[in-house]
């Protein structure tokens, strides 16, 4: 972030016809926003949503209460501009991207294998990488991939240490059964592979779409364009970028709390308090593109508002 | 609200291509606002942002960290354009209204006399109700006003029992001496004036611009508006409804939790659960029109998705 802008965003903030603080995180936010973009009165012009989906070998264990097939359905659906995500990105002015990987090639189960080889996992990492439009002022990674909340749950696990049990939720709605079926396979899944390294826990128990998640939010980070994280299967990726270098989600913003079970345990590890806590569970990046109006709130208070010595209003 | 929209809102909702709930409480939120238009399938195309402005009279005790004449130049800041609420009105798409309650003839100060008499507050409420406009489909009701935390801590200490104490806040930002002589202000409101009747606590204690908001809220029930309910000062405004005919605020919802202290307390006291919870304390409206973005996001999404069958993807 450019200490300039913060300053000069900060400074400006001051002086706006409100008391001090009186806009609570509205102002942080602005604040954040205007370091990232490097000039102290931004604007948002140009915000970005991509949803990237995966096929997960791991389905094969019955992780899931919905059949592998909705994957590419919902792409289709996406492409079609009938999900959740299509209205919410309209609403706020977001152009939105839609990246199926390898759809008919699931990664493989990681109870028996990893989920990626090194070249699977370094070409999602590239796509998610190659999806962001430099020219973009604001990023939402979403993603589909019906099995991914166990392959983020496993990802959690590996990088931020506990049990299966206490990273493994109810995803799109399994039962008690189907819960402790979950959870057994991400305890097989940890067992099985040697998950030190964040980006080896990424390629060995995550997904293509998280891969490209994380590529995404790294390619943001060097064109500047602030990332509001999604939850829990977008967290998880972006939590292995923080595992790996100190700070590498400073360019990023919680959206919102999952109503997934660990997500606000992964989100207190990456050191996120969230924007919004609404209940949503759906993933495709529907919390963090929620978000995206708060932000809009606070950077156009921020940049729109006048001055005390504008407005010719007495301060306190 | 009307039981077959709200029937028809509720099967559609069943139906649309997202996993049983996992769009939370946006959900709740699109179901209400269908009951309250009438229809199961509504939009949001002209919410309506009024603010109202009040003198007090109280002002005269130091209850305050702003001068009173502050009212007045933030009153040619709202028309000019330049204060937060007018950004956020922009930013969603509302058309933004500021009445001025005879700012040059404050009320007189509570702590020896009716703040109002039984005119002047019917005037004040019918200004709320006339301001209303019949054709919006979504009301934000904000204020302005030096002094109005003051006399809205007394409102809600008068209709909810309790102490000055747990009632009286920092506003927009006094010391520890303003907030005990503020408090000790709210406890002598209390003590001269017989308040057990809600309207006549918004009389002798409360503001031009809270009995107008009251107005304002009542007559969006008889036009079916949906409300989105600011902060302290809004909802002591509101509240003085509830307490006069349970359920008249079915058709509101919290806009966001202030950091004024006691509006967690007074929310709970009504039953509302807020939006957002953004650490605002700006008043104008700003929090709940800050919400607007959530109840369009929840609107949109369940009017525009498509149906499982309309995207031929397959059930749980």
């Amino acid at each position: 972030a450019d200490p300039t802008a913060i300053a000069g965003a900060t400074d400006r903030n001051g002086q706006l016809t409100k008391p001090p603080g009186a806009l609570g995180r509205l102002e942080d936010l602005a604040i954040w926003y205007a370091g990232w973009r490097g000039t102290d009165r931004p604007t948002i012009k140009a915000p970005q949503v991509i949803v990237f989906a995966g096929s997960h070998g791991v389905c094969a264990q019955g992780v899931s209460a919905f059949p592998p097939e909705v994957t590419a359905q919902m792409v289709a659906n996406f492409e079609h501009g009938g999900a959740a995500i299509n209205q919410l990105s309209k609403l706020y002015g977001a152009k939105m991207d839609v990246h199926a990987l390898e759809l008919d090639n699931p990664t493989a189960d990681f109870t028996v294998a990893p989920a990626m080889t090194e070249a699977e996992v370094v070409s999602a990492l590239r796509t998610g990488w190659d999806a962001v439009d430099p020219n973009a002022d604001l990023l939402v990674t979403g993603e589909m991939g019906i099995g991914n909340t166990t392959s983020a749950a496993a990802v959690a696990a590996a990088i931020m240490g506990g049990t299966a049990t206490e990273w493994t939720g109810r995803g799109t709605g399994v039962d008690d059964a189907g819960l402790a079926r979950k959870t057994d396979v991400v305890a097989r899944g940890l067992a099985l592979h040697d998950v030190s390294d964040p980006l080896e826990a990424l390629r060995c128990l995550g997904g293509r779409e998280l891969a490209a998640i994380a590529g995404a939010i790294a390619a943001a980070r060097t064109y500047r364009i602030p990332v509001i994280l999604d939850g829990f299967i977008c967290t998880a990726a972006a939590a292995t970028l923080a595992k790996t270098v100190s700070g590498a989600l400073d360019h990023t913003v919680a959206g919102h709390l999952s109503a997934e079970g660990a997500h606000r345990k992964l989100l207190d590890a990456i050191e996120k308090e969230p924007l919004l806590q609404l209940g949503l569970r759906l993933g495709e990046g529907s919390g963090a593109a929620l978000a995206i109006g708060v932000l809009q709130g606070a950077v156009a208070c921020h940049s729109g508002m006048a001055t005390f010595a504008e407005a010719g209003v007495a301060g306190a």
